[in-house]
């Protein structure tokens, strides 16, 4: 880094760009970016260069000298990177509306990160990510992996266990936003207030503190059901929670416990949308449409408004400041997936947790919480199980774990929809799981069709 | 001890009595019983009588002095037990039809032990287990109590942690069963075979191991899916497994993991059945009618054939043999529910499990599992915080940890319905629900009324 | 704290005293603090009065409008108080030489907080902390205890699983010095540096880490060896440790380490100090004596040169800075006794270990460490095992804890010199040990007596 | 296995080969052994074939058929091998009086299983055995190896955990004798009492019952202090324990726990022996070659009485006894090495323990003990990190860890002194040490020599 960071975006064709961009832009007095390489896929390659041509208008009018690399070549890229961002999807838009779409369509929850879809994103992406890793091994040794790519947890545990790369800091922008809009719903200031999180990604609770130390978590469960904003991300329908509940348990669950907590809801919501509008993939798509359009504009050179109604807002300026943290020792509290360390001592002390951390110029020091009440708990246990499960399916290609790890999802009730459910799964996305490809071979034998109209043409075009 | 042991029976009205006489009748020659006490409550006198009659009629055809005492005096009974057996139902039949239907009516698993059926039983007995503990550290304060009341894994646990009684051992027919049928369906002799279950009561899984130590668990695998007898208990409905899911975890599943593992078939056969013969409880009500007439027969001195369709068949049987191996200290190999102590390291040290155990002069004495495979160790978790929920808010009526309960259950989705539920089973147990008065107050000022024609009218004849 | 902050400093007669009105002076344009009750017992009553004139003077000089008030009612000055710091020292220096000569006499260590010496000063002060914690509750029910009493560590723990008062933060200089001093032993400014610490007081090891998050502890491993200051306690000879070892660990111990790692030495440098000088509490008796002389001059208004050869520089430092960052939510990173949560998943969640911590207005967040090699795990859990016994053998007056914990602690051998030892001990502190009071009339009707000649007449003199 | 046993016995010129034949023909109705191959190195040539002689004539005055062969060749033994016992000793005799005299000379503990002696023989062991298992794999993969070499804990654990070899079975004498004393020094038959053991190799306690399951522990303590006979091993100094200590623990510890619970006194003792009649090894020597005296005795046909004064009394009948219980699935209760699996739920689930087990047809299924109280918890925390290093040490042959080994093993008091004696050590043993070649080649280089008189001898002459 002697003369300034190298910077190597993987999916770098993404929407997101100029947010990562902005944040750059932004925190440049302190984090001198040398050059940011923006790598994608032969897919990807005209939305990579309407990016790159947009982050050099970007740079260009912020009046510093960076450098905006673009490849579909990521070695060339990855070679002597000091940061490493990961936002890439495997499958493109197609393959989250395949995730959503066919559960969807024997009444389950069609969703990007949690149940059926969550599971199928990880065995795509996780191969994908251990790739990265064995490259950045050889090529770039020193740098740190910032993973942006969902599902955030999941990719990461991978990462520490089977990568075997401990530099690796897992993001999420819902934290982010907690901590953004609680403090305006309530009244304070956010640097009055000290957070505590804990959990793991789209799936954590959090404590909130006065500056006199005194808990004021109940001040923010009342604003949670006066209907304040306290940060639901965009992409989640707003179902309120049971508040007998969230006053038992004195934590905030994060947008995603909806899922969770009010399941009848948020299936009804979710399949209303599929019958209707579209599935939330389908939506993303027109909106990323729109946004590339504006992104080709050669007059447009700072970051859209339009781009925070996306549902990923914030995810790419956590990067920037995990990485500035990093490079300036900053010590800055951010809630990060990273090795549980025995944070949440019930939980195995190698897995990936989503907590409360400082970021130092060694990485996160994450904060221990101790011992959860029991609801807590199992809830954090099952759902850890669950994801071993997928993670080692994702590895070895095994039906049989795939199957378990269906099975202990709480999202998808089990029985033959559920094993029908996978196995279409399997045959739409199987030019991105080669780990199963003999068990899709005979499925395909055994007739397993797709039943979904749209997702059918997808496969059918190929897509 | 010194003349004779004296066994005392609280729900001693059971339709099971006469299989626990046979029990005790069989194991004479070893377990001399001097007296046997049947306790029973007002609303029981009737069948606990001639469950007395019955007993009287079989010890002396047997040739034995036993006496067979009847009271409605629990205290009476106790003093200087030397055993205790606990078979008692609070609120009878009635209470588990609403168990059932309630849930049933909302679309949702109406079952005994499982679902919010289980939920509410654990929470009318609790309390009552409870005031037996307490009334036997004052009056038989080295007695053993063997509790087969359901749901028997949290009870034990109530008994354990709450009671503060460490002479308990929970007892449950499903291990036994198995461990009857499995050798048959495979040709082999059953002392030929080594036994090791895991889990908690209701939860559990076993391998098995040949005399030369081989690990042939597979061949039970292949006898359930060759559609072999392998013991699913009568009350079960026999949805097979899924064979990749089986084979991928080598461990054989207890019937009722079905419930879990096949939802939608189970759930949409109760539901089946809740719309055209009745529910289960409906089913044995009609079956324990039946049985009374025939224990009423003066002639009648043997166990009569019909009471293996009960369901619960062999549950008396484990109680003597527990008994029996106690006295004794005979070091029998039994599946009981007792004190973890690390056999399952995941779980609480101090949580109840079900695991084989060696039966000896000082209770069960638990034989490690050790580590289980992340989706076993995953439903464990989840399963024990359920019930850890479930006991503390039968404990302290909190109605948010009886929502929390209902909401971590696999069995209930969450949401709306959920809480409708949880609100009618409330009204409909009101009358053995101290603990939740104040909130049933309120509810039934807010109007809760129950939608479901059977149980509305049970509630308003008082039962 | 409305209008500026009530300190109370409990055992207010210590020669510290002067050190931490110069930490309150240092911080008061951050920490606005408005009155200082200093509070001793009747036999510190003369150098309560020095020190409170002393301060009085210090406070003048800085200019600042702060009250300090002596009393010898402990309840009168805890009311109402913001931070409670405790640096008494029960049964005074007196006590101390009692703990280092008994021991020395058997041919053992003899030192204050380690040994036998350092069990006794838990039985003696763990009673004393409680009380305090008792009166708390009542007097000062929001303040925070800030104590300094060693042994930091054990009263810390006892505080918080026997006097259910969270609210307690256990300091110590030992990391504060390391700190300080191995920047410059390696050419780094400490503001450079990334430290992290775990272990228990007095018994901890730590690692450092460069501005690019490199692992640069064996820097300062080489600049240990090469003989350069590394934050060497006054109190400790200077012994090397092993360098093998070092390097197989790759971690710093702390000072007191040399006790475990390099016993032989240790005992004969302390066996030599016995035989010619006198042990360190009689050193410290004469230095102590020294400085209160100066305390005395009505010209002297700042903290004395002499004060940092007392052995417990940077105590009372780190305790305003401790309640600066609390009271500020500054964040600042510090090494403090605090309850485990986890940071070390081989120790029990709920004990009290020496970590690093983020020091919010909520307290101590602990940062987790995760497992530890073998030998480092293996002492910690027998070194807390140990604190544990004498914890609760200081609340129970148990005889056998005492003597299990005397058993168990590495640096007395056991065997009869020890049982010896341990009897002599309680004879000899009688007076601070009401716990104990049925076995120490046994011990003197069997004829204990004390053999060293100094302790002897201490204990005839009635100190 | 189908026309007879075969056994190999590796060492099997002990002096414990004719006891472990008794143990065989004792028990030929049920356990029908064919061939017994006893397998020696070149140095034990001569006594394996005395012990092979006697063997053969014990055999044939029991009127059996079984043959047995000798061989200096493992491999052609270990071929279709049913059970393979280990019971050989590196470096022989010879070796062990190194292991007690270097120590002693520095006047620290020199003994066969513990303190310096200890880590030694695990250090020369170690590497054996894991051969031993490699040849095991290939040549008779479905073989138990039932180890009784010392120290039989480490020796397992390293099968079990680099060896990756799960057939194994540590046994020892010592639980063994206790069951077989103590209910005679109480008044009891041993039938009529329940046995609980927890720990680890020489280093476990245990709690006894009656047949009402009361515990009755306190009856053996009260023997023990009335000095009869409770079983402690011949080779162990009698100093009686603190009577408050183990009143306090309520639990008896073993023999060996002398060493750590009286120091003083069995380390007085020690020194007296190697300062007059020699150490233990040494006295065993004599007693060994008196044996083999014996055995040579053409008319010498069963087991002599003078065996049982060896020390090692009972270890190869335990040995039969494990053998047949597996074979015939007897369910056995034994006290054995094998895999913790959370029978002590501090140490880690993964390390071996001995331990309360049911000897099956699929080995020892070990019996959960739970939470142990704290000076328990550390003392076997401590001990089995102490193990842990040892173990490393004599995989990787890493100094570093050896060193923290001897530091961190209670017996060897820390300092120059015990650098001094592993350094000799290592010279001593250098023959048996190529994992530690090159470090010993540096301590001649840098001229440590060995200062005790008769190991210095022994050196001399290459043995």
């Amino acid at each position: 880094m002697k003369d300034g960071i190298k910077i190597v975006t993987i999916g770098g064709g993404s929407s997101y760009t100029p947010e990562l961009m902005d944040g750059f832009i932004k925190r440049y007095h302190e984090l001198p970016v040398r050059e940011i390489w923006l790598v994608d896929v032969e897919n990807g390659k005209d939305k990579v260069e309407i990016d790159a041509a947009m982050a050099r208008r970007m740079w260009e009018k912020a009046g510093y000298d960076v450098k905006i690399y673009t490849t579909l070549n990521r070695r060339e890229a990855l070679t002597n990177a000091d940061f490493v961002t990961t936002q890439f999807r495997v499958g493109f838009l197609e393959a989250r509306i395949k995730d959503e779409r066919i559960p969807s369509y024997y009444g389950m929850l069609g969703q990007e990160t949690n149940g059926a879809g969550g599971i199928f994103k990880a065995f795509r992406t996780i191969p994908v990510i251990l790739d990265i890793v064995e490259d950045m091994k050889e090529l770039c040794p020193n740098a740190w992996l910032i993973n942006f790519t969902n599902p955030s947890g999941m990719i990461t545990e991978a990462v520490v266990k089977y990568g075997k790369w401990d530099k690796v800091v897992g993001l999420c922008n819902v934290p982010v936003i907690a901590m953004m809009k609680e403090p305006i719903a309530i009244g304070y200031d956010a640097k009055e207030l000290v957070y505590q999180f804990v959990g793991i990604n789209h799936f954590h609770w959090h404590k909130v503190y006065d500056k006199q130390g005194k808990n004021i978590t109940q001040k923010v469960i009342d604003a949670m059901f006066e209907g304040k904003d306290i940060g639901l991300p965009a992409n989640i329908a707003n179902v309120p929670f049971f508040k007998e509940q969230v006053e038992q348990m004195q934590m905030i669950p994060c947008g995603y416990h909806r899922y969770y907590y009010r399941s009848q809801e948020m299936l009804e919501h979710s399949l209303e949308e599929y019958k209707t509008i579209g599935t939330r993939g389908q939506q993303v798509k027109e909106t990323e449409e729109r946004l590339f359009k504006l992104y080709e504009d050669p007059d447009l050179d700072t970051k859209p408004e339009e781009l925070s109604l996306r549902g990923g807002a914030y995810y790419s300026d956590a990067a920037c400041e995990c990485i500035n943290s990093i490079y300036n020792d900053k010590k800055t509290h951010m809630v990060v997936s990273t090795k549980n360390r025995g944070t949440v001592p019930e939980l195995p002390e190698d897995c990936v947790v989503e907590i409360s951390s400082v970021i130092t110029a060694k990485g996160p020091m994450p904060i221990a919480w101790g011992k959860l009440p029991s609801a807590q708990r199992g809830w954090l246990q099952c759902m850890k199980a669950m994801e071993e499960c997928t993670i080692e399916a994702a590895i070895t290609g095994n039906y049989g774990l795939a199957l378990e790890a269906f099975i202990l999802n709480p999202l998808i009730p089990s029985g033959k929809n559920a094993k029908e459910v996978l196995d279409e799964l399997l045959i739409a996305h199987e030019k991105y799981l080669p780990q199963f490809k003999d068990k899709i071979e005979k499925l395909k034998m055994n007739g397993v069709t797709i039943r979904d109209k749209v997702v059918f043409d997808l496969v059918k075009e190929g897509k």
